[in-house]
């Protein structure tokens, strides 16, 4: 069995990682942190594990004596970067799910994150976390940074068009968000009087997964998110202009070569009928992604649409299916759950 | 025009009233006070008061200045009844929407409120604030006490079969709320990944309304209180034993005699069809309460419901219609808002 | 009192035309007509009526007998143009809320309903039932076409900047939509377990209201229209190009000159705080339209946002809001309610 | 590999069966039936199962072709009885999921469901499909009935009760549902509009689960069922009398007693917290169901409360469970998620 270490178990991706990993047949988790509730079981935040596991908390620096080959990283960003170099001391592989290490440029950083990068020197050691296109590098990657939740629905529905050449020019994102990716930290916009049946476009631009999106692309991206009513899910809607002559044959073709073979893509474009594009509704507590497409040929635009639940395939979900491909097991691997319908 | 004061204008109760208050012909509002938002403009926390109102709160002590006719106080409980012999010199009418003042008898108040009542000689002196009930008292009252939200839909929901002898022996409230009910000031527990599709039973006896009804009917009664997924709206479904020889007749003309000439309270009680009982979903914003039943003649038990907006009919709207009622003017005055359906 | 009657007023807008002129001091309604449901009440289908009215509905064709000074036209897209020329015998001023008479030309109509339009010769004869852009004409007008809801907001958004020379190029438009735009006829998509939740991107491209935007700004409009979870709402974001030299401070200045003055459009557009730009959510069963931007000066761009209610701004509100400009009344008549927080 | 037929595949417990059943590891699914969607994709009315299965429905004539070991029917009440006697002439073994063979008596049969019971005479070869309770019949039993989805979690929240003998005289059971468990065929009382933020009570009495409830317990039951905001789950929350002399600690032991080996039934009863009694928000597509109590010594009252996921351990997942211990695998074969939290 590998051992896992967890720091920064007591949150909602924290929680994430507990479930999926204890579904895991080849994973124990060896240490799951929280310094507020060290000594305290994780059913208590987590619920849904009563049953599943008589686990505790330790604080953070118990880590150091849990023996980890992995360490799981579920910390804030900014704090992440200052600890990281300790944290690489500690065990064989590292996987990162702050934001702290997804963007390879620190001046591209320091202006979404509003900080400079207190490690530049480690950002150029860790792989993106995104099997779909970095399969190969994860199989033999040490350091691992997994992709914020839009960014990955983004980068899964737009990346296809961007290396078939089938896109030109920036790239529009309408990311839209469940109240679970703000964190279990509370505070007076998340709570449910406000909150509930929200619009909330609370970053007009400069969202800071629509670096991340630009970065695997290439192209200009230009995203606004809203707040949707929901607890869990993520929807991407982007608009791009097609590449002349691009048609929809060209566009379907490239999503399913990109994406036929792969275990937790599906795409989904349909004409007509419920479900005819991606929906975060029907894949709650799955690692799927679904993306999609519409073709507007007669002003040469194309609709790609990517969902996802965020704190599975956009998080925890994500993160294991990296052990998965970095320890050579089967992808799927404690990854199986199909989502639920209705829901 | 009449000068009303609210004390507590920053909290859900509190913008009601401005915005009730705003719309009555009759009254003019000269101080909305709030400590921690002295200073800044009551449409803030209020947004659906933008460009209806430039009013600004002030502090707790600029009421001593206000020159108010009446007091409507929207403070925490306990807090109330330390500060209501100095509040009840500042305007010739207070109306308090705090529980200090509902329960007669200290005893119960210490009992459900877990202190002891420290202004149980001013407790006589107020009237409740319930004008079906106690319409002729409150036309010359000076001290209302507006009952709570689940007390209010309870009491017009089980009063006209206890006042009719229809009922006997102990009622079982099992009461809804939506998530305004809590207040304002947010806490993990009011976070909306936590209480989104919530049904906590946070309450499942010794509930403080509980002991209003059972004060206004006379009977012992059991309440169950549970949050459920709204923002607005409590219901109240209430199960007794029919009294021999109790029929659904005399539950129905008990009901009209009681209600047949009220502004406020319908009674919905059909055998069928979509909202054949009271829904709170279709009240929103309104100062209605519908009461309904239903009667099970070969167990001799009748169901009987309640349904108001917590925020109106049961806080904020009950408090006008009171004013209303004191001053004599016709007691719709500001409240004829029908509510919203679909919602 | 001005006669009013409604044609097809069982559905969603026929229920909140009769709430409004209900409420209305000028206006008496003399026919509600539904064939289904001729002879029944009104408060059935609309039950937050119950006890504000005993009126029936009659048959489609007893609205030649009503006498009606005023139609307002709620009936289906498609089947108004042909009944159309019958309707204008009957009245000396006719309303539709149909799409049937927005586009001024039957080329864009065949291309966007997907039939020809059978009485084109009758849309030079229709003013745009929207006050805020038309209102001098609608002083005199005697056919009046209300826009659709997703259209009103977005015309309300862009149509400042449009007007000002401030952007420049296509709109790309992110309409969002709660369940009752879709009416009250129900079906299998409208069903509460599979539209509970949904982000449904219904039309990827080519929604009807993407013309009526273009038609009243300029520009060619671009529109993504998604069903979200909500009952009541609608909210557009708009991104567009600015013009060369357009800065932050000429938006601001092009809206505030657009709506200044207006009753019932507020410019909410601030840097931080919940609520900073316009959400639905705080809208339901008010008049309001709140529009708001930001400004992206590194990068040229502009996003608008547009929040209205659909059953009321972006309905029966818009509607009335008409009919008090045609007749000279004070605008806001019967249109007063403020909306509600929290909600 | 077990073959498995499933009558009655496109609602949504046939839906469920299809999920549960293609990650189960002894099942293969050899027919799943739909008259009307015959020859079309599974994973069209179950979008949640694209990339899982390749299946199409069949008619439910071909059922006798296929050559199944066991019978899940997911097929209407009244109309399952007449067929039963076809159906166990085609497999072994028979699980029925509908209400036709629940109850024993056949004239309560006819009292709650309106219509005499056609085939009497196979109601005493049918086991109660509810292992906590049944799990030794089971074992051997080849005619299964598993009971209503409330009824589950009734009987599961107060048999403990009745078995002691802690509690006495009638039980009053208070049951909320979401949108799911009226099936999937939609309707106006389905639409979003009319059941978003419903508070329904469609059932004040006489539910048919209650009659399940009072054999399984030997007590009176009288239930009140309401439709709440939620696709999935129900909660049943049921007041009693202790018998004398009955504690709280004496609760406490009889529900350990009774579940403290139980693989899916957890005892959830603290005293303060978040999720401290029975929630389904935390059930979702999970087989669990949570019991819980508050007992009330000083009237002598205890509260039970229990919680599921209708569609799983109150319908497909129960007859899954059933499935394996019929057939002697683990318990929990193909039912291992634990729930979500948040969700």
């Amino acid at each position: 069995m590998l051992r896992v270490a967890i720091v920064g178990a007591s949150g909602y991706i924290g929680g994430e990682l507990l479930r999926l990993l204890h579904g895991h047949p080849r994973v124990t988790v060896v240490a799951a942190t929280s310094d507020r509730l060290a000594g305290r079981r994780v059913d208590g935040p987590h619920p849904n594990l009563r049953g599943h596991t008589d686990l505790c908390f330790v604080g953070h620096d118990a880590v150091e004596d849990a023996g980890a080959d992995v360490l799981l990283l579920a910390a804030p960003h900014r704090e992440t970067m200052g600890r990281m170099a300790g944290y690489l001391t500690l065990a064989g592989t590292v996987i990162d799910l702050s934001g702290d290490f997804r963007l390879r440029d620190p001046g591209t950083y320091a202006a979404y994150y509003g900080v400079p990068h207190t490690a530049p020197h480690l950002i150029p050691g860790f792989t993106t976390g995104l099997p779909e296109w970095h399969r190969a590098e994860l199989a033999a990657a040490d350091r691992i940074s997994v992709p914020g939740c839009m960014a990955t629905a983004g980068i899964l529905a737009v990346r296809p068009m961007a290396e078939a050449g089938l896109i030109e020019g920036p790239v529009q994102v309408d990311a839209r968000t469940g109240s679970s990716g703000s964190g279990a930290s509370g505070g007076p916009a998340a709570a449910h009087a406000e909150r509930s049946g929200a619009l909330r476009v609370f970053a007009p631009s400069r969202h800071r997964h629509e670096a991340e999106i630009a970065q695997a692309t290439g192209h200009t991206v230009r995203m606004t998110a809203t707040g949707v009513e929901a607890v869990r899910g993520v929807q991407v809607v982007c608009h791009a202009k097609l590449a002349p002559g691009a048609s929809e044959r060209d566009v379907r073709a490239a999503f399913h070569a990109a994406y036929a073979d792969e275990p937790f893509v599906r795409v989904v474009a349909r004409r007509q009928g419920l479900y005819r594009l991606p929906e975060p509704k029907i894949l709650t507590g799955s690692n799927h992604c679904d993306v999609g497409f519409a073709v507007f040929a007669d002003d040469g635009t194309v609709v790609l649409v990517g969902a996802l639940d965020n704190l599975v395939k956009g998080g925890a979900g994500g993160a294991v299916q990296c052990l998965n491909v970095r320890f050579g097991w089967p992808e799927r691997t404690g990854l199986e759950f199909p989502g639920l319908h209705p829901n």
